[in-house]
């Protein structure tokens, strides 16, 4: 997710072969990680810290979603070194622990369901930071990366004449009775917005079917 | 994330030891999974299928991120069932596979890296949704569960006028040069919403303060 520092305070077992499986592709973070033999030690030159929490602590402390986390953390990233801390696989951050963050973030998790696992915590976490820096160049447009151009509305046009003719042609469009065929077939080719290629393709298509159907009529007498 | 109906299709080893105690908590989703020969039994019943997919497919798809890729999804979880589709650890989702989905979806990793572990990518894709899910109803306010609440106006205004007098009295603060003192101490106060116990508190330490040097000044001839 674009994050490269991590700080592992007092670690059980570190080098160790399995972590460096489950790191997969991300080996370089786990070979340069830092080793400290306290949280103090890990958070000293931190302008902001933020701990991982779950639900009903007894102390109230500022807390917030993923989201409004990343939200306030991603400016100050330029300011001033950030730790994300997250506590131990079986019992998270102590109460101790959690005393010395100035925000807490809680992931909303289903409340049938235990808390999450820490991986699932710190891909929750940092996943919601790397969206917030590609705000603004991530696309909401599904069709952004297309191979194709995608075709003009003249071009569209001329397809839907040509699908009329050749419907006309096929006798299955009766110019007296039209119904809402073009309609329909107006809205099904609309709604997918159709790139050079496929009208190119569809108008092939049609001009086949149009061949098809000029030597069928000249069959008949 | 509150998701519930799990389809495995063609697990190798299923059910098996691992599963059951990575699953943790969630150890019934695992037990209540569906389990079928063929991609397309799966998907047989659903009005739209969403699948995973690494940057860099032959054939573009309408591709979304998750956050987009939950937007769409939501409202149809009413209409008919939904299906998200992942691949397998080492390969994903097969081209085949990956053309009889209505929309891929992406995550936006670092691109140094290649491709998240499987069960990130299901952790990203169903908290976007459980984001969705929970639109409204989380807030941003990060002080929305406090246990004392917090002091009114009046409040704090009148302790700013005990702390100001405590000053004077404490010769710390000269009405005739008070510098910006004052401001950066509201400032400092103000920036921090207090709680009734917070200001409560604050004020017993000024009266303290005052008391002691009452005691100081009478001593002094």
């Amino acid at each position: 997710m674009g994050l490269s520092d991590l700080y592992l305070v007092d670690p059980k077992l570190f080098p160790h072969e399995r972590a460096g499986w489950r790191a997969a592709s991300a080996g370089d973070v786990l070979e340069n990680a830092t080793v400290v033999d306290t949280f103090e030690e890990a958070i000293a030159d931190c302008g902001l810290v933020v701990g991982t929490s779950a639900r009903g602590r007894r102390i109230p402390w500022p807390l917030v979603n993923p989201r409004a986390c990343a939200e306030q953390v991603y400016p100050e990233l330029d300011k001033h070194p950030v730790a994300l801390v997250f506590g131990r696989e079986d019992r998270g951050l102590t109460n101790d622990e959690l005393q010395r963050c100035n925000l807490h973030v809680n992931i909303p998790a289903s409340e049938d369901y235990s808390s999450l696992n820490l991986g699932m915590a710190v891909q929750v976490i940092t996943y919601e930071l790397r969206m917030r820096h590609l705000q603004g160049s991530l696309s909401d447009n599904p069709m952004q990366e297309w191979d194709t151009k995608f075709a003009k509305v003249d071009d569209i046009e001329r397809f839907f004449i040509h699908l009329e003719e050749t419907l006309i042609d096929m006798n299955f469009l009766k110019p007296e009775a039209p119904k809402q065929l073009m309609t329909r077939l107006r809205r099904l080719f609309s709604r997918t917005r159709m790139d050079d290629l496929e009208v190119k393709m569809l108008r092939g298509i049609l001009t086949s079917a149009q061949q098809w159907v000029g030597r069928g009529s000249k069959k008949e007498p």
